[in-house]
């Protein structure tokens, strides 16, 4: 293992010092349990919007927390979901009478966790709302999930209900807001090479010179079939295949997992993400093929974000999602945000 | 060769499309020769900022073309000089009577083509003056140079003269600038792993599981020595002393390349940059240290740039810059900025 670390263990932990060291003038951390936080928190009056995870997705979702997004993010081992406890404090640390919204991506782990704390925090008089994103058309069930796996759709839906609740929207609004974003957003993922987790220290899995592993899950989880790598156009297609069209993944008891067909006349939201290891120049080749593919099928690219936004350590591959965007939608993602990954208007 | 492109010989020109429809709001790109050019050039009454150099290392140039940086950008293949059409067609595209400054790293062939581009514009009347930066302390001579390498410090020399050529300085003032800049600025890199140029096909060197390369160039050069892959603790220190002491380095004919001692009582601008296939959770870690490793030595961190802001493909690997800072640079830091990778204060 290759990595600029010192003990595995002390990874996160080393991390977010220099993460906090980096951003004070957004943010403060907090060790024990790990918490990034918003510098001003809690803002007065202001619906919280807390998302978490197992590190080693990074910017997601500590690089989110700021002005016009996250209110906390809570960060787990590399990996491995965030403790009940952890998610209390950064409840407590940013929750008044406004309430809070968790984003909770599905992972088994994760939305238990999420919901032991947010019962914690009801008890103690909070009005605490979870949301689980499940935007991942891979596969309807996958190793840590029941159901499809949270992915990209995630850093679109902690932007848009981060400036819902920025704008005053109460937290009824703000959750409402969410359930829509989770319902018209999909992604797909692809993956070239492995992750090295520091605490495992190998590869977690293994693919031949010439295989890539298509719908790949952001921990590295199998995705629908491996393939040998095929040209760019090739493969960009396959996936704004996977994602736009209805009915084209696996059906399973689960249900259809690509339940939401986008059509000639719809306006989206496309994001090129980069898993980690993939290079600009890549991503952004990538990004060019679906602006095409997209604009033939008659469906219009009204805003995108190209780069590496949700990762897996350094896995080479991308994933894409689109989000069926409104007017009101557009106008969300286009407020101000003010974040170590993301900032504008600001 | 795992990459996910078409032919080869396409990489720039695609990648190019794909920047051009993420960011159609900052730039517009001409493709015959690759120029990518502010969308509201030329800026009357303003000097005009332009670099270039091979591609691999994005975000560096184009990333930075926009309002407060870059008035235009100029890639070459990939890892390969640009060539002095396309220098001179940036110049053309943005140049007016407030004359241009072209920011060349310290390539042979930059520094060939460049110089060869200016006097092309010269004779057109436009008044085009160059600065050739050198930041990087780890070797006096290199593959592709004689004298140190450019690196790390480009991106803050683009900042901080973007800013002051937005301010309304002369050709003079910002010629001025940017010779100071670069008298006060100082990088280090290591690699892990190395890239794989997509028209050559095979890694650019080859490092034992355990072996790293300290002071590593941007292509791939080799740097100082290669040594075991050790705890961050140790490397970052390793990188910081390289950086910081006077006179570290090896002492060759063309001089002293550590000449720029940092000493307690200094304020600086600390770079930790990703060199592409570097996660996040490691890049923070490293910049943590150096955090540390500063205070430790009375310098005052004043300003930060964490991430992967000049990379070598899908290399892994970190550098560390540290800029001398004093009011009017931080100011020059501090100003507005409006470019796909850089953006503050709009």
């Amino acid at each position: 293992m290759k990595k600029i670390i010192n003990d595995p263990a002390d990874v996160v932990t080393e991390s977010l010092r220099g993460f906090a060291a980096a951003h004070a003038d957004l943010v403060r951390v907090e060790y024990d349990p790990h918490v990034v936080i918003r510098a001003d928190a809690p803002v007065a009056g202001k619906v919280a919007v807390i998302s978490g995870g197992g590190s080693g997705h990074e910017p997601l979702h500590g690089g989110f927390v700021g002005a016009g997004m996250l209110d906390a993010a809570v960060p787990g081992a590399v990996f491995t979901s965030p403790t009940p406890d952890a998610v209390e404090a950064a409840v407590k640390a940013t929750t008044g009478e406004a309430g809070a919204l968790l984003i909770v991506k599905n992972y088994t782990g994760d939305v238990l966790n999420f919901e032991t704390a947010g019962e914690l925090a009801a008890a103690e008089g909070l009005d605490v709302r979870s949301v689980v994103i499940d935007d991942d058309v891979a596969v309807a069930d996958s190793t840590f999930t029941a159901g499809r796996r949270g992915v990209g759709g995630t850093v679109l839906l902690e932007k848009v209900t981060g400036a819902a609740a920025a704008r005053g929207d109460s937290l009824d609004a703000v959750e409402a807001l969410a359930r829509k974003v989770i319902g018209q957003v999909r992604s797909i993922g692809v993956a070239l090479t492995a992750p090295t987790v520091p605490h495992v220290g190998s590869p977690s899995f293994e693919l031949a010179d010439n295989e890539i592993e298509f719908g790949i899950g952001i921990h590295g989880e199998p995705g629908r079939e491996r393939i040998p790598l095929e040209p760019a156009d090739t493969l960009v297609a396959r996936m704004i295949d996977a994602v736009a069209e209805a009915g084209a993944g696996p059906r399973t008891a689960a249900g259809d997992n690509t339940d939401l067909p986008f059509a000639s006349g719809d306006r989206v939201l496309l994001f090129t993400n980069s898993m980690g290891g993939t290079p600009q120049l890549e991503t952004y080749l990538a990004h060019g093929i679906a602006e095409r593919l997209l604009a033939e099928r008659g469906i219009t690219v009204e805003r995108r974000l190209v780069g590496p936004y949700i990762t897996s350590l350094e896995m080479q591959g991308i994933s894409i999602t689109l989000l069926k965007l409104d007017d009101e939608l557009t106008e969300l993602w286009d407020a101000p945000v003010n974040t170590a990954a993301l900032r504008w208007g600001v």
